[in-house]
């Protein structure tokens, strides 16, 4: 049998006492170790998160627990080759998808040290945060109102989405333990090691104070029921999966707060007047070709939806047609390999069946099927090949607007106006992102402020921002991340807008020398 | 049979086809009006706002919809008189209970339409709000992340409670209508006439654009069925009713953004070392009369637990004891009367049930039933004096800290020390306001540090304060409204803060041209 991972809760090391769950090598197909949470004390864990890391963070002010984001950057630059190894074996991604992740990883804490760090020189020892000036409730400042952030005293549980093992921990615990939050991470199982490993490495070096980080991996079954009333919560997964965690009773009835990340079917739009060839036509064909193949198509924030002008439709299917051809898929030790596999067996006959669905109102421009893997058995490996569908008919094709295939799928969608396009967009009923081509800067603010309502993000192309942008899929931590109704409802990152939801705002009513007094306690 | 009250729906008024519900004067006994919601097109009505209301407060600035709450604020005020007749009818509140809810409405509505013409001024004819400064997202600003404010794209719906059917409106809906987000109010049935008056006043004046504004008189069956992924709803009432509101497939699956102001076991706290007789104990003694007496109790932010150290435990039972001795209670027409009725028989046995479970574990200060009602017959009048509670055992008394009795009831809890008095504080789970007594600056500065994580709003007073300050029950617009846990986890209010909830935030990521285009549309 397989090495069994240790899930570390209540400030030690412990054993699930259950037979255990395999993880795979989604290539290979081999099994490589185990996860078990069973028989875990969860509400004593819970309790020592609480109490022990959590007062052990706040003790701490946000220049300190900065230094210790810094500290785990360094940590985890140091360990960069076994999280690569890992990511090969177990999620199956070529060396430049498994850095989305693990770099994506690295970088967002360095951002949230640097961002702390700026914070902390401003507050210097303090525990808490001004928010806003005061506001007068008499005359001459005799009673005024002055709010304040704390650092929710609770814990942090994030139960996270499969994709994004390293990246999916630390974009959500790096503003918490820069809250003072102490962190309780759950992975999803099929790729539970990457996480593991991270949090281990972390505990092993005595980084953060016992109790500011735990792991359980496994099955989620008594985690929500743990929570309580000022504990917050993270899930990253499906829409069914969410409905489910809010009408838990812990968020229904302990008001647990709760950040949710869920299906998104996200857009590129090529505005009207760019013709084939253009610099903005070409912008979108590399974009849409990138963010069906990075990672396999296996992110949040991937395109789905592609609409161009009807006139370019035909253009625009046979150039992305073209460079969808020359992508090569197979075993990821292949050099010659540019797109790996999905995570599992599952996950591949999900995308095959969420394909068939889509291909009942759609033609099929490009066929995943044609392409031959390297390297790789098709009968073991989770690997597909990249499909673009065309909704000729886009009014009709409902499921294009309602369905998110979590692969390597997108779907070009002609439209009549720029109207008409927005309108198809909306169809989305919330996305993470939408991203714009175009070379008109006019109309691209305009496109912009009309979508940005309905999505956490709008990325803007036009030829000046070719050679810099930072991408329609990349989640940038200077960014929200998250977006309205069928995405969800969340919002993440955006910079130091993070520690909102770490934190609990209050009003502070009163006399100017009681505000001084608080005053003084910031300093 | 009494008149039937009009719904607002759709753009026009529309009848109920039921035989309806009829609303009491809960002093005399008689019946005063109906409502009946029977056979209306909700879906029908919630499109007409979404797409009529909403798109024509959109087209305007945030200038010109400051405006039209200025508006409203004149209308209101000329048709005080009205809606204090109603109030005496319908709630059985005395003037300055009236006043309360009424002018606080309006004082209210008036803050917003400051607000809103500073937030004007500054924007111009801008349709949406910059958030925050750019930020650097390649070298030299080539690509940039400027987040951006949008007004949602939906409704606003507000299940209101019965114990402010005026401010309860609008505090909800100033900012609501200042964000350009139209407003669809289901009152609370047993006072929903006010609310009803109010909103036929100002739709019959004309201020706003046809379904800005709505009102839904009557059950609340399908309201919540008929919301989309883009409405925002706001619920203020019981913990019991917001559960069930947070797992409708409204909420859980269609991620309506929802507010939710809840159960509320509100505290009073005199520190350590102020004596019976000084400043802060005769202020503590006067504004616990005040919180308990006003609406009878029927406040969201009343006080509910009173601590005090144990050796003043005596003294202040008999100072708070012998002002409620003094509160005479009955008819709110007789100019004698201080304290008018409960609103409803059935609120009236909830009291008198919820008194019978806190008096199993606490003993009886000052009896509410040795009070004589004037000009008011006891068999037909919902009105009950004020009773005061002690719970010498601060600890084992459970219910004390876990149940709001909605009236005018208060308990006295003695605590040990300033550490036990913040535990037994925090054991409400979180509460909306917590109010403190004292004399020295850094030790209230502290204590409201420590209780700011688990209250919407710190409300200290000091005797320097002793003139001018707000009142521990009084919600300022300037100041957040809400708090978390058993408090249902909500935010309003707070000035411009208030915005965030019917604004949707997105982070806009371009290079500088595109960028300079929005702020061209700011202007």
């Amino acid at each position: 049998m397989s090495e069994l991972l240790l899930n570390h809760l209540g400030g030690r090391w412990t054993a699930g006492t259950g037979a255990g769950t395999a993880l795979f090598d989604p290539v290979l197909g081999d099994e490589l170790v185990r996860v078990d949470a069973t028989g875990l004390d969860l509400p004593a864990g819970f309790a020592f998160a609480r109490e022990q890391g959590g007062a052990a963070l706040r003790a701490l002010g946000y220049r300190q627990r900065a230094e210790m984001l810094g500290a785990i950057v360094k940590l985890l630059q140091g360990h960069r080759d076994a999280y690569y190894e890992i990511a090969t074996a177990n999620s199956g991604t070529v060396k430049n998808d498994s850095a989305v992740d693990i770099d994506g990883a690295i970088y967002t804490l360095g951002t949230y040290a640097k961002l702390g760090a700026g914070l902390g020189a401003q507050l210097k020892n303090s525990r808490f945060l001004f928010d806003g000036e005061p506001a007068m409730l008499a005359k001459e400042g005799a009673f005024q109102s002055q709010h304040v952030q704390l650092p929710v005293r609770g814990l942090a549980l994030f139960i996270n989405a499969f994709n994004f093992p390293a990246w999916g921990l630390w974009e959500k615990a790096a503003p918490a333990l820069l809250a003072g939050v102490p962190v309780v991470v759950k992975p999803a199982t099929a790729t539970a090691w990457l996480t593991q490993r991270m949090v281990r490495d972390v505990v092993d070096a005595g980084i953060l104070p016992a109790g500011a980080l735990s792991v359980v991996c496994g099955s989620s079954a008594g985690l929500l029921d743990a929570l309580q009333p000022f504990d917050v919560l993270s899930f990253t997964g499906s829409a069914d999966t969410a409905a489910t965690i809010r009408r838990h009773a812990a968020v229904a009835e302990r008001s647990v707060r709760v950040n949710i990340e869920a299906d998104s079917i996200n857009s590129a739009l090529l505005l009207e007047g760019e013709a084939p060839g253009s610099a903005a036509f070409e912008l979108l064909v590399k974009e849409v070709v990138r963010e069906m193949t990075v990672k396999s198509g296996q992110k949040c924030t991937a395109i789905r939806r592609v609409f161009v002008p009807e006139a370019v439709y035909a253009s625009a299917a046979e150039a992305i047609g073209a460079r969808l051809a020359k992508t090569t898929v197979g075993n990821p030790r292949n050099d010659a390999v540019r797109m790996g596999a999905l995570v599992s067996r599952a996950q591949l006959a999900a995308v095959q069946q969420g394909l068939q669905a889509l291909k009942t109102q759609t033609e099929v421009l490009h066929d995943g099927a044609t392409h031959a893997l390297v390297d790789a058995d098709p009968a073991v490996a989770c690997c597909v090949g990249p499909t673009l569908l065309g909704a000729r008919d886009a009014d009709g094709a409902h499921r294009v607007h309602a369905s998110e295939v979590f692969g390597p799928v997108a779907t070009l969608v002609p439209y009549r106006s720029a109207a008409h396009a927005l309108q198809l967009i909306r169809r989305g009923e919330g996305s993470l992102v939408a991203s714009l081509y175009g070379s008109e800067d006019a109309a691209l603010g305009r496109s912009a402020l009309e979508l940005a309502d309905c999505h956490g993000r709008v990325h803007v192309i036009n030829p000046a921002a070719a050679a810099v942008h930072s991408g329609h899929g990349n989640v940038m931590p200077q960014s929200v991340h998250g977006g309205p109704g069928r995405a969800g409802g969340g919002e993440e990152l955006g910079g130091l807008r993070a520690l909102d939801f770490y934190h609990r705002r209050a009003a502070v009513q009163a006399a100017p020398g009681v505000l001084e007094a608080l005053a003084q306690a910031q300093a």
